[in-house]
């Protein structure tokens, strides 16, 4: 879907210290020292963060909470707690989602299709994800200390908020497709990256097949959190099928540095986010890039599911960032 | 919001068998006769159900999969996980969403602003909600034989699929608000209807005031879950704040007998939705009722955070149906 009037009016990056510590931690708004930074639990202290990247996105935005026309966001906590305590704040109305790994781009889709389309001005888009609450959430508490497996990814400890509006700004959002559910029978929780390589292929697919585009009518194509092993899956799916491209990368392998502990690089929702919406669109403003693909890729696996031996279904987000003349 | 452009096409509602013994049962469109039905786990069982719903809202409305522009879901499970897996049936453009049991008011609210805007021409809307899987999710499973305090409801066993699109139908979506996160201070899981009852009054307001309209502009409204307490303290909070209306009913209070054994009422997201889009949607049909605010409501409580003694959170989405004359 083409879009011509949704525009990124400021964004609002929060991190940990590993993110901070990273190549990229000099893009990032702010950081922390540790996992706590004072608050009594990790879910607080997630929620803080949040809050944070949306204060540093509204002041950047010139903005108050009262001036934003909806709030979406998403995370990977349970009743995706992070966000839906958060809104209390706002005081605004508010559409929760959930994507897994992908759900800023089904906020960032969700928003520009409403604002596309005149039904509101202006949002503002949010994720987060905390390394300790994804660990209990979905493996085991980081204090076990349980040996993690070669072919897992780390998730990002960091909140992105993106305020979205009908006024011309310097970066846009241009076009966007919106992710089928695609199973390919993988039931390992331990290696995600792999399982969601063929949804983040099937959204390029779709994409450029909507739009009648090439892989090379951008500068970057840029998928979530696909690992080292998702990533060189993405390639040999673009090269088998001719699908060209001027430069590809993964998030989750730009966001940590290749001696981080870190194992197949990063992941979570707040790792796409922090690296499109903190680095490549810093870069966009030096228009380093002028137009990039940015795929979100989630895993939708469930404990719950993966104990019962059912396979993990993924999906992608995909929206388009472009440099306004 | 006013909406002109927004029809309902078809349903489809599938339940457990205390909601088919209950008064509005014969309006339901397949009933099971117990919580597995022949499948393995609660969780396989609410996805055939939720599976059956959407091919009986096809049927009904002469569609296929590949027709539908837009699959919007959501469910209790985390990781919204019956939503998830049953999407990747569909091989369509999919959006998942969590509103507690005010699900379906997010997922109707979202299709009919994308359509009312020709942003897309139909989506199926849908949700679904299984006893079991939820008081596993939300409390303990029910196999523990814990003893359910007073004020407690029952999670409705159910699925329901709304397919919305653009052409004229003899029911639409003429009016919808998008909810704001309410925190009362309740931190009482037992006691969700009491805590969702100032969001659903805060949504009305809104919804009026937002409209420029009384209470008694609508034939009925209806809350989702607020149970037999939640309900008095919603008229209550109407009648102090002056706020007029013709009729005013629960879902959680008309999905089953008096005699049954649900405590204060139904809840779950399939319980406004069964009520909704099963027994009102076909009153209207004969035009019983001629506009009917449908507002759900919703605890967006996590049993994480209610261990941190933190409090719940609520939010209402209303929408407003209405007979085409």
């Amino acid at each position: 879907m083409q879009l011509n009037n949704v525009y990124v009016r400021a964004t609002g990056t929060t991190c940990g210290i590993d993110e901070f510590n990273g190549p990229l931690g000099q893009y990032f708004d702010r950081h922390y020292p540790d996992f706590h930074f004072g608050h009594k639990s990790y879910e607080l202290a997630e929620m803080a963060m949040l809050q944070d990247a949306i204060s540093h996105a509204l002041k950047k935005g010139k903005l108050k909470k009262d001036d934003i026309n909806v709030f979406l966001g998403g995370d990977l906590n349970n009743q995706v707690t992070a966000s839906n305590y958060t809104a209390k704040d706002f005081q605004r109305p508010f559409m929760a989602m959930y994507g897994a790994c992908a759900t800023m781009g089904l906020v960032i889709n969700t928003a520009s299709m409403l604002i596309e389309n005149h039904c509101i001005h202006n949002a503002n888009c949010f994720v987060c994800s905390h390394n300790a609450t994804a660990e209990r959430q979905f493996r085991y508490p980081i204090e076990y200390g349980v040996q993690r497996k070669e072919t897992m990814t780390t998730t990002a400890t960091g909140a992105v908020s993106v305020i979205l509006d009908n006024n011309p700004s310097a970066v846009r959002i241009e076009a966007l497709t919106i992710g089928r559910v695609i199973d390919m029978n993988q039931s390992d929780p331990n290696d995600m990256g792999r399982a969601m390589a063929p949804a983040a292929f099937d959204t390029l697919v779709n994409h450029l097949k909507d739009l009648n585009r090439q892989g090379t009518d951008y500068d970057l194509i840029l998928t979530g959190d696909l690992s080292t092993y998702g990533k060189s899956i993405m390639k040999e799916l673009m090269n088998e099928n001719s699908v060209t491209y001027n430069e590809y990368d993964d998030c989750g392998c730009l966001l940590y540095d290749s001696d981080q502990d870190v194992n197949q690089g990063g992941s979570g929702p707040s790792c796409s986010a922090l690296v499109a919406f903190g680095y490549i669109y810093q870069k966009m403003l030096k228009h380093k890039y002028k137009r990039v693909l940015v795929i979100t890729t989630g895993a939708l696996l469930s404990p719950v599911m993966t104990n019962q031996k059912q396979s993990i279904p993924c999906i992608a987000h995909a929206f388009s960032l472009e440099v306004v003349e």
